[in-house]
């Protein structure tokens, strides 16, 4: 298998200066910390508590979501998932890093798999116009609703929806349409599964939402779609392995967690993630989930003293932000760590013609291809990054292969694992979620928030016209 | 016509506190600077400095887009337009904001206009599926090629491409399938023109990318999908004229500015601009570009002493991003100021269905609608920020209309032009893209940059496999 790899060099003090890059005593530092957490993850991972280092070999699961693909695909022109957050990101990472630019819009004979539709907002607008989309393919439409409990108002209000819609246009049969991934055994959604018999997948236990793509929950729309999942996870697996060895110097994971770690300390209070690639910008909006949820925490480990952690992460496309944010990346403040994503072959080169020799300014341009310029353009960008002392570093993907993808999206769970030991907090925990949870109750009149609403309404529904312009 | 407002109490002192809001004391304090920049301002236009502003009063130009509309419309199935950066922002904003959700899937029945792609990549293969896309449709594409020089090496590559393909498929008849936005009378772009005799619209003088939404630049795509350009236009003086009064109480942007200005320098050094509204997202990537290029500078505006000013502007979306970035954005470092876009009418309520209504945990959602559960979810938000102490501010959608966005793009404009001044920066250079383009163009091979190119080949293009993991 061809190895996804990192390019550091960028981001070290010989590069930019002590300031601003990783020294090696820094490196020296930190890698017996390394060690001690890669003996506590092999710890951890054997008591059954890091579970989505494992999903690459739950022969189980994926038997289930090849069981699942071979009974809808045939039937299914429309594929419908009802998901957010953690229950979406992956499965849109997925379809745009894998599956052409205009999948959705190519014909039902040249199309692998049927259209995927990942709604994962409340949009009234949106989802009406996704309605009137499906309505007169309601017959060949399904619904892959993700939740673990069932009561994420955003996708059980669109699930609601959208069983109604199936009700009232196919009568009884209406629940062959649907596919549920849900918790195995309890919550609201497993619960409606059971009273109403429909086909089921199972999100994991003990695998949060932000950690769960390589389940059910991310695999089964990649695989309508026809993307191979098997060499995914073949490469997550790859990956997984890769990053046992407690060594710093031979973890990818590690060192990417503690250049991270070690920049953040000095001021690279932003990650910015640069795909040079459109296909592989979602996966940077996975990432954003990734960061910011497991590492954004008010209280360290032991839930005592305030820390007010978090690296905030950005995602930026090459080249395209070169002319929207790179003037601010290299004039700025010197506030943030980019990290490319390099693809060193694409499907295509696709070569420029050289039907405009005769225009002298383009002349440089005949007879090269897309390849070498969108990469051209990324070397240019990381030089004039480096020229401004910002640091960088480059993940290199030999090509935009599933193996590949899976790899990456391995490589970065453990890594946010190894970061937020470092950092000393709960990786793995999401607190301040909650209360606007409850707040969007206590507005929507569910019993029991009566004192959360008073609250609300006196703070911030009134608005208060001396502070409206 | 209905107004947009600012919401910003919860931006206050009164609200987050004084070390995270706006007091008082420092409104006073900087009115008087406000009262300078507005004449400073009034000034400038009058001595047609800031063309930007005038752009909604130009009815040439705006002839001239309707001109090109009615030449085209009737023969244009696909709608290629080729730019980047301030020749592409735009024309997605405006398409997503004021075009349905699945605008593109829509048959050509029902669809106002033609399907619209707006090119601002490089990505072989991303190029290479709109090419196989395009092909079977060539002779009902037209390509709207947006370039001020034409030289822009993204912008000029994939025209080279498209007008390959063009001429190959129609013969001589192929430049009637071009329309070019470009420089008034020189440029390598106006120079084929003249050569080629293609149809033209101009990108206006004096106008930066970034602030030429409102110009043939933007306007073109919009018009011909469907888009009441002229009602943009109007909501766009609206603001304007709203944005004329030195009194800070009186301006929207100069009270935008003012209050992101300060902040930033309590040190919420991100802005993040989070639509509650799928539509509105990509109104938060044409505001990045205006926010990052305009504020991010090394120097002063004297040119001497090194500020590295700036404020990293980040987009999210409501809900989706409760789902990812708010435990970041109420536990983490207290370093962002959060505008949310509301809109208080979407074209759609859309009931959520009673056919739940049996399920206890789910009963709440019976009867309510999609609209309402957005906008209790944004209020939510609010509260559960308020409560962690984040300052926030809220802008207003009366609707989604054309004239609510016109009056959204003048707005920000104005007050990046307001921010830039109270930052001391120039607000209309972009410095350090240049050393970008110049290193592309050295690692292209074009002539005169062979220097350049030694420079990039020692300091980054040989990779040190010291460094590769």
């Amino acid at each position: 298998m061809d190895r996804l790899s990192l390019y550091w060099k960028n981001a070290t003090a010989d590069a930019v200066g002590d300031k601003h890059g990783v020294t090696e005593k820094e490196l020296k530092q930190i890698a017996p910390q390394i060690k001690d957490i890669t003996k506590k993850m092999s710890d951890d991972r054997k008591a059954g508590k890091m579970k989505y280092r494992d999903l690459p070999y739950d022969e189980d699961m994926i038997e289930a979501v090849h069981r699942e693909v071979e009974h809808f695909r045939d039937r299914c022109e429309v594929l419908l998932v009802l998901g957010i957050g953690g229950s979406a990101l992956g499965n849109i990472a997925l379809q745009n890093s894998l599956n052409p630019f205009t999948y959705n819009l190519m014909s039902d004979r040249t199309r692998p798999g049927p259209q995927v539709f990942v709604l994962d907002n409340v949009d009234p607008d949106q989802i009406k116009s996704i309605v009137e989309y499906v309505t007169p393919r309601i017959k060949r439409t399904i619904v892959n609703v993700v939740s673990k409990s069932g009561e994420t108002a955003e996708t059980a209000s669109q699930f609601i929806l959208f069983r109604d819609l199936l009700q009232s246009k196919l009568g009884k049969k209406y629940t062959e349409n649907i596919l549920a991934t849900t918790d195995a055994t309890g919550g609201t959604l497993r619960e409606i599964c059971n009273a109403e018999q429909y086909r089921t997948l199972e999100v994991p236990d003990g695998v949060g939402g932000r950690f769960s793509v390589l389940s059910a929950v991310g695999l089964f729309s990649a695989a309508m779609s026809g993307i191979d999942v098997d060499a995914l996870l073949l490469g997550a697996a790859e990956m997984d392995k890769r990053c046992k060895d407690g060594d710093i110097t031979k973890n990818p994971a590690a060192l990417l967690a503690s250049i991270h770690h070690i920049l953040n300390n000095k001021g690279k209070i932003m990650s910015v993630m640069m795909p040079y690639s459109t296909s592989l910008y979602y996966l940077a909006d996975w990432y954003r989930q990734l960061w910011a949820e497991s590492l954004g925490k008010q209280f360290d480990l032991a839930g005592k003293k305030e820390v007010f952690a978090g690296q905030t992460p950005i995602k930026a496309l090459g080249t395209t932000d070169q002319h929207s944010q790179v003037q601010l990346y290299r004039e700025g403040p010197n506030d943030k760590l980019i990290t490319f994503l390099e693809v060193e072959k694409f499907a295509q080169k696709l070569a420029i013609p050289s039907s405009m020799k005769h225009v002298k300014a383009l002349d440089y341009l005949a007879n090269s291809n897309f390849q070498t310029l969108i990469n051209s353009e990324k070397l240019a960008t990381e030089y004039a990054l480096l020229e401004s002392k910002r640091p960088t570093l480059t993940v290199l993907f030999p090509s935009i292969s599933p193996e590949a993808v899976g790899q990456f999206l391995m490589l970065y769970e453990i890594a946010v694992s190894y970061f937020g030991s470092l950092m000393g907090i709960n990786t793995y925990d999401q607190p301040a979620v909650q209360l606007g949870k409850d707040a969007t109750y206590a507005l929507m009149g569910k019993p029991g928030y009566d004192d959360l609403n008073k609250k609300i309404q006196a703070a911030v529904a009134k608005r208060d016209k001396k502070y409206m312009i």
